[in-house]
């Protein structure tokens, strides 16, 4: 079964699901605690806890002046809300927005075009990307982090020699992935609680599915299939944005004229298709979009809605949106400072 | 009674009870758990985690390009491993290196030089320093947070108005005196575990007396008096540095450039008078000196002897001295990341 028809299939089952409200089938779920995990790169411990040291360690970058928490800033929501891009260690501004990485573990591909096929995949581009910790090449940083970390490396992946750029890859995904934040208001009104979100939020929860935000932002992410469910990892859930094109906000927002997935596959049916976003704790990760072009969140799904859906909301309906947005803020469990090596 | 009068009546009961082996009064105590707190900034838990959290906020320098663990990186030492001196978020570099900011409450001044008379003034320069924070001024910083923080500030200072620049001072400050390093093996061997320090850190522990480090890095924080104890708040314990001038070190080094709190009172008598330095984690807090210019602690041993005891240690001499410094170093009290407003 091509891509295309799971997505119909699967489509056509939400909305099924959402005409009846059958409950064999609901469009949305609750996060689940455990995010799936890779064969090649089995969760431990004490390897979870050597990616936590490298995401706060500064030697990863080039000049040491950048961690990953730098611009994923975990207690700020995991993205960088300082600027639209941001900028790697040597200066150079990445041509994206930093999303949040909260609940990454749950997506089929990694970057905004989705050209990274595994979480481990998108760390080993982050590491040299001049754009970000700008190491010249992946010896550099083995021989960088040689003395603090080689003996560690070797106690946690049970053999002499593992100290390596894959598994530096590794244990900072093992960490990454327990980066998930369940227990959101949105899912424990989806658990049963009525009373978990106040009316305004319901009724932006029943406009996003009418006006057809739901068509993409579905499931446990609210970014459509994750690994396992329709799709496998490596195969992305793209969507066209803009897709009702020519729009005033197109042109003050500059959305059109990164290329997204096409400059990867030089395919033009991949012009402007991008990965949908995850939209949990989306009311933590402004500025938004790819370019991190709109500040504020109401704007963001006023935009949206004209661009992706050629429907111009009322204030109001934006502000129940945003009020069911919020209930997707979840609960941060806490991330002790590791002691570095 | 002068300053002056009073160090050499403490330094003489010190080497008195060096000599005698009194306990009733010996140079090195371990670490109280709690420090001196200022009856205008009393402590609390609140006032602690708001500290925390203004730590760990990059929106409190002007690029948003650091918070204040950028420098002073708690897990990592609480210093800057990175560079000799740091630069700040606008691009400029310190003239002097970073020191560690555990233990710190127990300093009588701050800054290499003594400069500002308490924590919190050091930290209210801290924020509009162009070297460090580089905000224009303390208006520009209450503006920057002002929607993040200011009800936080009500609650916690129990009154309106209460959010201003003193009180963002006021409670990083409280966060700061929380950073204690108790349970150092040196600590646990003056409590009466012999076992705690292996034979040659009790060998370096003797040479450290009888060479004459301990006439200035004395008591709980191996940097002379604490607040309350000879000295008050503002007092600072000074010596000059080089001692022995013109030596190859001090070329090599650039150790006499810097002419230290001569700067501040344009005394001629506090020319290259420095604050004396805690040493307890200074295993952790390479490069060394004002100015960073010594990488390794073995390095910083030799030299010190040369410059300020005019001894020439052997090898083996600075081996045992360096071994007696590592068991300085102490436990770190677990430090969760704050969740940012």
């Amino acid at each position: 079964m091509n891509t295309l028809i799971r997505v119909v299939t699967f489509c056509g089952a939400l909305s099924w699901a959402v005409v009846v409200g059958a409950e064999e089938f609901s469009p949305f779920q609750p996060l689940p605690p455990q995010p799936p995990i890779p064969a090649d790169n089995a969760l431990s411990d004490d390897k979870v806890q050597l990616g936590r040291q490298l995401y706060f360690d500064r030697r990863l970058s080039f000049n040491q002046g950048l961690s990953c928490n730098s611009c994923h800033d975990l207690m700020a929501g995991g993205a960088d809300n300082r600027a639209a891009v941001s900028k790697g260690d040597v200066g150079r501004a990445a041509a994206r927005s930093a999303p949040t990485l909260w609940n990454v573990a749950y997506q089929t591909v990694y970057f905004w075009d989705g050209r990274a096929a595994s979480l481990e995949a998108a760390l080993a581009e982050h590491l040299t990307s001049p754009t970000e910790m700008a190491m010249p090449d992946d010896k550099a940083l083995v021989e960088r982090l040689s003395g603090a970390y080689s003996d560690q490396f070797e106690r946690v992946f049970k053999k002499q020699g593992e100290f390596n750029y894959q598994n530096i890859t590794r244990a900072l995904a093992s960490y990454i992935r327990t980066l998930v934040t369940t227990g959101s208001r949105f899912d424990r009104y989806l658990q049963g609680d009525g009373s978990a979100i106040p009316m305004q939020a319901k009724q932006g929860y029943q406009r996003f599915i009418d006006v057809g935000c739901a068509s993409c932002h579905f499931w446990v992410n609210l970014s459509g299939p994750v690994p396992g469910l329709a799709f496998q990892m490596g195969e992305g859930f793209y969507e066209l944005f803009p897709n009702y094109p020519g729009t005033e906000e197109e042109g003050r927002y500059a959305l059109a004229e990164d290329l997204g997935r096409y400059y990867i596959t030089q395919d033009d049916k991949d012009r402007r298709m991008w990965r949908v976003p995850v939209l949990r704790n989306i009311a933590l990760t402004a500025p938004y979009f790819h370019n991190g072009a709109v500040p504020t969140l109401d704007e963001a799904v006023r935009v949206m809605a004209i661009t992706q859906l050629g429907v111009k909301l009322t204030a109001g309906e934006v502000e129940d949106i945003v009020e069911f947005l919020k209930t997707l803020s979840g609960e941060f469990p806490p991330q002790p400072l590791p002691r570095l090596p």
